[in-house]
């Protein structure tokens, strides 16, 4: 093989064709199961759009009960799950290691659990986007010295979220600025993690192992990990008439402004649009605006500084800077950040694995050698 | 981007490049960290070959001492991790699941284990080696009904992981038969779980979670769970003279001969020889030569009826063949096949994450859609 065949990174390699979601970075679209980002994100709630990604097409009022109540049915827990998350936070391991502990062990049965009718791809899909949600919520609960809380098979898979995490039930914004956030980032192409579950599947492993390898994968902050200091930007400005002073300083020192800049998006990242849109909705009724409008404040000017600074290199703002901007509206703390974006995602995730699995091939590419291929062997006494 | 540029399972594409292990698969030549696999695997013990990969040299006498005792204080599990495989073989979970499941919360130290001084890569690596096999010895024992033992430091690497499985010290020639195995199966270019642990730390994720998602591929059956299928065979052909009439009716009915044949070597695959000389050596003193008389018996029959029914085809032995048999010489049930797989190529790696890291690129393809792009919200009710 020629060494010219090696493509770092992968970049530019085709390596799956779906019909999950398509990125055009040139044009700043978002198709998620075929329609505009837009036109789904502030429509659906999250069971519609997970049943879309499995299905190809949105349930009808009967499929979409039947779906809500499969996924509600199986939210709870097994034991060693709880057992798991008390010995994590008893270090205060990581969310995202948490989420990866225990998110282990949801191969195993809950009591009373059926596998009967039910294929074990299937059966693990829907145990892991039921039970991601549980098992953040009930981690972020212990390691803050408080008891989790059962979840409601009565409330929709976001608002149970929210109830599992604050112990009251949310109003219907917040509910819909959750639904609008977890629809938003369910998808992304070929993304690291959703590769890696694909990656895992193709050689016919099981579901839980694709989705907690994807967890390993979102956790890294090249990838899923670095939503937290877009906010902590905004903190540090603190007042409007400190953005342009702060974010020269943070430019002139060589720093990265967090939350601007996109790998694939060359334009503005049509997410972002998005979650602005149910940001200002959030925040209208009851938020906090003026929290809102610094955001926008320092978005406009970290824009033109950038313009200013890096003339041609057209950044833009980014889905971080508003992710942020709405979990923090929500109330999420920012370590909860990277375990929201993962309960999410795991609906992508099993959505792309079943899809492989269609596939029916392993994806297996090649390397490049660099090494000596002569050495000879020399017994320890003589090194 | 053009549909042409659609690389399935990534055939052909060089995703890395890496000083561990070389693969020409038409010469049928493997290297492992410079070292023809001859060279190496009979010689070498485990931690040496570890050492090897992730030192890119042979440690001299003090390092050797210094790495041994290194692994060797890091085998005894946290309780948490017990619990999680009691709660596995409580619902006879597959052992390569209650790996990952426990393998999992390797992210926690056990008690009084400092950090000081070792950066956390290192420090998640030498855990991942060292504890693998405690894990997989003590599930196949709870599963038993048996007490776990726990591991003993003055054993090396392999002689401990038999000592825990069975209870008793192994002689040399039982040692010496697993350094050779788990030398021979640590590294194997890119293959699946190797890329899968690639595709996370390049996130800038960590170790742990690395080799979890590595072991989640390598349970798939097109991976790392095909080696039992090839004794089972052996076992059906039951006597010398049996072999022609059971394999040409296994042939004739359509069903692939399991240990013949492999996606990357179209000549003799240079394990296989490896494991057949340990094997011949360990069966020798005191092992069962009956067996590998048989064995060697039916793999001449199965390569003359292969040439006979597929000609030009020119399907060899492969590396599962005599897997299966070098590890029941060991004594190894077939359900332990996989996981002392996982035991060997946790080596492999964790020594790739390292040549990741310091790669410090994300690994990130493209995909192409394939859905429609302009579909219209409906309300559910219709729908």
């Amino acid at each position: 093989m020629a060494l010219t065949d090696y493509k770092p990174g992968l970049e530019g390699v085709v390596a799956a064709q779906t019909r999950m979601s398509m990125v055009d970075g040139q044009a700043g679209v978002l198709v998620i199961g075929g329609f505009l980002l837009e036109e789904l994100a502030l429509n659906a709630t999250f069971e519609e759009t997970v049943f879309l990604l499995w299905n190809d097409r949105l349930p009808n009022a009967v499929e979409l009960k039947d779906f809500r109540q499969q996924l509600a049915s199986r939210r709870e827990l097994p034991p060693i799950a709880f057992d798991v998350l008390r010995a994590a936070a008893a270090q205060k391991a990581p969310v995202m290691d948490a989420l990866r502990m225990a998110g282990s062990t949801l191969s195993l049965r809950t009591a009373g659990e059926s596998l009967d009718g039910v294929d074990a791809n299937h059966r693990d899909a829907l145990v892991a986007v039921a039970r991601f949600p549980t098992i953040v919520a009930a981690y972020w609960r212990i390691l803050n010295g408080q008891e989790p809380i059962k979840p409601r098979a009565d409330l929709n898979h976001a608002a149970n979220y929210l109830y599992m995490i604050f112990g009251e039930e949310p109003t219907a914004e917040r509910t819909r600025g959750m639904e609008t956030y977890l629809n938003t980032v369910i998808d992304h192409g070929l993304n690291a993690s959703t590769f890696t579950a694909r990656v895992i599947v193709a050689t016919q492993s099981d579901i839980i192992s694709s989705v907690i390898g994807a967890v390993g994968a979102l956790k890294g902050p090249l990838h899923g990990g670095a939503p937290g200091p877009a906010l902590d930007m905004v903190f540090e400005v603190g007042s409007e008439e400190n953005a342009e002073p702060v974010l020269r300083k943070i430019i002139e020192r060589g720093d990265r402004l967090m939350g601007f800049g996109h790998r694939v998006y060359k334009v503005r990242d049509p997410r972002a649009d998005v979650l602005a849109t149910a940001a200002v909705r959030l925040f209208e009724r009851g938020g906090d605006m003026k929290l809102y409008n610094l955001a926008r404040h320092v978005e406009k000017v970290a824009l033109r500084l950038l313009e200013e600074y890096k003339p041609g290199r057209n950044l833009q703002t980014n889905v971080e800077f508003f992710t942020a901007l709405i979990l923090h509206g929500l109330g999420l703390e920012t370590d909860l950040f990277a375990p929201t974006f993962a309960v999410s995602r795991v609906g992508g995730w099993t959505a792309h694995c079943f899809e492989q699995i269609g596939e029916g091939r392993l994806i297996r590419p090649q390397s490049i050698y660099t090494g000596p291929q002569d050495r000879k062997w020399v017994a320890v006494e003589k090194r």
